[in-house]
């Protein structure tokens, strides 16, 4: 089940002999799944791509996204102009500050995409331009503008492009930490694709990790009633379904049962999942997967103040408004600012949060109860 | 989401109050889920209440179950009895290695269950005694025997059994791992929970890690077939479903169509979650989610020689010979013998792992091909 085991080298023999021999173009799916496995771990191979890899970017963590809006995309650029463009601002890329994200198919054959996240120098203090200036210009140079992690991800409309950001995101930040040995201490040597680091004392792997959660849109008996929360530090007014980490030892229904114990205090009659999962990169990487519950609307709430601000029972027709109003402003640019109205529900999250889609599937009456179980 | 964060001052201030001037008699769920919580970050509290507590315990990683032949239990014992009986071979524990597991209800309040693993020394060279034989009877004076993890894993047939030991495994593991900050390489300060771990210099908080796992029960379009595979190195004649962690940036689904492309070489045309989930704890700590999948039956199969022995399609008679063999051998004593013999399919996993459940769901014809969606 682990990818990685002493007999690898016999798959890697075949795997390079297939590579090196054959052309990559058309290759279908479980070509370029291999492709990329054999990547993932072929430092020497993936370094040799490189040079002819395309490459999206984050500046001091920040995305490159198209200038459309609403539908954002990642910029996607060859390796030369990055390098050209950058390098007009001073700035440089390598593997060392890049991950492996997919394999893209040419005209003749397969190669990398990668992730470059750099970070951006202050300017000289008596410099005439801020740097806030300095990006935006070189936004500019690159056919797009930088924009925050988060609200990419709320908002870009294909999952791909999303789950793509959560990789960047994921891999960039577990890079940036695993440096040392947790068990001896020692240094740990990176991959190039940063899809793992090898201790170079106790030769122990490390992969990096992101934690399943539950997210859980609770109904009452009748389906007619949803409770929603609204979570410390969130935008004002935005309510969304209960969410937590799993803990060890845990089903992902023991899970969402619990973290609805501890978050709004009450219990569930049954749980279910959806068949919706979403790799989510903030503030840790997890994977969300979703879930409906059912609970009796007389139970008294008491929510975890560390988490949450309020949870609150709404009618469909109230969840209704509120995901309408989200989709007319999915940028969310017209958020109550007054304190009362911060705790009453205008919007649910936008359509790039799995929360959306679970939420839009109840209003559209889609979530039943049926099939319901412990 | 993270469970915990600044604001946790307000919330341990209200449950140590709670917690400490009303009884924790008669907690309902939502009570015994915040004491466990509580126990998990107050050390100080935790302490006072190891003497009060029940503990199952591990020596040289094998775990104490009930004599019972084939259903086992974890022996509880309290914490005078276990502390005497190992006194009496010279044998101790402490809460340094100990993990929380749970909370139980006694006649007047709750105490917790813990996990204790502990290395036995060998003996003196000249000593008439081998190891092996201590420990037989270290087990009996304790009421019960050592067994294999992996073993009580796939026999136990409690449900909140496995997953505690899954959990007393995978906290063990953790614990023995996070010695030093992989960021900055200062020591780890770990909760006596075992339940995270912090950095004395930069303060970053590091919890246990498993990650989720499709594991994927692959029929043929009339769902008369299901193609199951044989591991390298797994017992003779056992044949189970397709199963592979899940990586950054992947959907369930999307991890669930990479692992059989990668593992078997085939690409199927539908994935659905079946609602079934179950942590693991070996070789590496994970959460294995049940999916199934529809493939064409005429796709050339080949597959990982890193991982996979054999891949074969079967028909739904064939996996039920192998289902009845399997339910009247639980223990798998009578497995193939000969090379030729081992591989072919005789049994399926015994009935304490997920692909046990999977594959019996299949061949009583409830898991149906309906619903299915890419
Ligand atoms: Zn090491
Ligand atoms: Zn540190």
């Amino acid at each position: 089940m682990p990818t990685f085991r002493s007999n690898i080298v016999v798959f890697n023999l075949i795997a390079r002999r297939a590579f090196t021999t054959t052309s990559t173009k058309n290759m279908g799916f479980v070509e370029k799944v291999r492709l990329l496995d054999y990547w993932k771990i072929q430092d020497s191979a993936l370094q040799s791509e490189f040079p002819r890899s395309r490459l999206v970017l984050m500046v001091d963590r920040r995305l490159l996204v198209t200038k459309d809006q609403p539908d954002v995309q990642m910029v996607e650029l060859s390796f030369d102009d990055l390098k050209q463009r950058l390098g007009e601002y001073g700035l440089q890329f390598d593997l060392s500050n890049s991950c492996l994200l997919d394999a893209l198919s040419t005209d003749v054959d397969m190669i990398p995409l990668f992730g470059t996240s750099i970070d951006a120098a202050d300017p000289p203090e008596d410099s005439p331009i801020s740097k806030k200036e300095v990006l935006k210009q070189l936004g500019n140079s690159l056919g797009g503008r930088f924009t925050d992690i988060r609200m990419a991800m709320l908002t870009m409309r294909e999952e791909r492009q999303r789950n793509l950001l959560a990789k960047f995101q994921s891999l960039t930040k577990w890079a940036s930490i695993y440096r040392r040995c947790p068990k001896c201490a020692a240094a740990l040597k990176m991959r190039s694709s940063k899809s793992g680091a090898e201790c170079v004392t106790c030769q122990r792997v490390y992969y990096p990790t992101f934690s399943p959660v539950s997210i859980t849109l609770i109904t009452d008996p009748t389906n007619e009633h949803a409770l929603l929360v609204r979570h410390r530090g969130s935008a004002g007014g935005v309510f969304t379904a209960v969410a937590g980490f799993a803990h060890s030892g845990e089903s992902m229904a023991e899970c969402a049962r619990r973290e609805i114990a501890e978050e709004v205090g009450i219990e569930v009659d049954s749980i279910r999942s959806l068949d919706m999962s979403q790799p989510w990169p903030m503030p840790d990487s997890s994977l969300m997967i979703a879930h409906v519950a059912v609970a009796k609307i007389d139970q008294k709430i008491s929510v975890c103040p560390d988490e949450l601000e309020t949870a609150q029972w709404f009618t469909r027709h109230q969840v209704k408004e509120a995901l309408t109003t989200t989709l007319a402003d999915p940028l969310l640019k017209n958020l109550p600012r007054t304190l009362d109205d911060r705790q009453t529900l205008h919007y649910i999250p936008p359509a790039g949060a799995i929360a959306h889609q679970m939420i839009r599937q109840w209003v559209d009456g889609k979530l039943e109860n049926h099939n319901s179980r412990i």
